[in-house]
């Protein structure tokens, strides 16, 4: 189990991959944002996105299951996460990408009510295929301290 | 269609209302948040959430939804969002709940270096049936001025 105290502010892990289908695209985004970029060709190709990209909070969905396996592989005594600051879509995430997600701890503070819990910040970054950052948000993760 | 021009900050609006099931939120969670909390009564029992809380996302995601309805009830022209601030999951969400989405327009500007273009920053707010405020963001948007 991994604690709050096994952390290190700099530290960079590679969560792993993800490979966008075009039905998965078009399933969420029917489900939860039928924006017309994001559930048609022909509406698409008159916006910047030129095809059908895939909805930013499905993006932000298929980041989360990486993280998920990662932590199941890796246990972390998280305690859940309060929010996410600065989420940006930066680039179009098009069915057919492969998108690989990495975390990088920026800081991390020890509780000042509860002496057994801490918190850290951890700044997601999900590139595509090419190299290219698509997604960026940093989260906000409560965590228990190692017991003495 | 509404512009740029015609939101003014300060002013709220009701996006609308959606119905939390859970067999939506076992589907979510096991497709892209797998956290035991989300999946299993039994796992859940022993957190503070008591029983299945719905995926952050997914609320997310389930807000967004009711935000694209609104927005094809009353046009926008919007250009999408580069992201989102201050993403915070406040209270879990619950199989059974009936949510409330609000919005509130905290900032306009004009862009700097495209005269047709200018952002606006809405804060939505989401609310349970019991009146509990249960996540909140501040998105970001893209908007075309009013053509002169």
């Amino acid at each position: 189990m991994i604690y709050w105290e096994d952390l290190e502010v700099g530290s960079e892990t590679e969560f792993g991959t993800y490979h966008v289908t075009r039905e998965e695209v078009l399933e969420f985004a029917h489900k939860y944002d039928p924006q017309p970029f994001h559930v048609s060709d022909e509406a698409a190709a008159k916006t910047h996105f030129g095809r059908i990209a895939a909805s930013g909070w499905h993006t932000a969905a298929m980041t989360m299951r990486v993280i998920v396996d990662a932590l199941t592989r890796e246990p972390q005594a998280g305690l859940g996460s309060p929010g996410v600051d600065e989420l940006r879509w930066l680039k179009p995430v098009y069915p057919g990408d492969t998108l690989t997600m990495h975390g990088r701890i920026v800081d991390k503070t020890p509780s000042r009510s509860k002496p057994d819990l801490g918190t850290i910040r951890t700044q997601t970054t999900v590139t595509n295929q090419d190299g290219v950052d698509v997604m960026r948000f940093t989260s906000i993760v409560l965590m228990k301290r190692r017991p003495s």
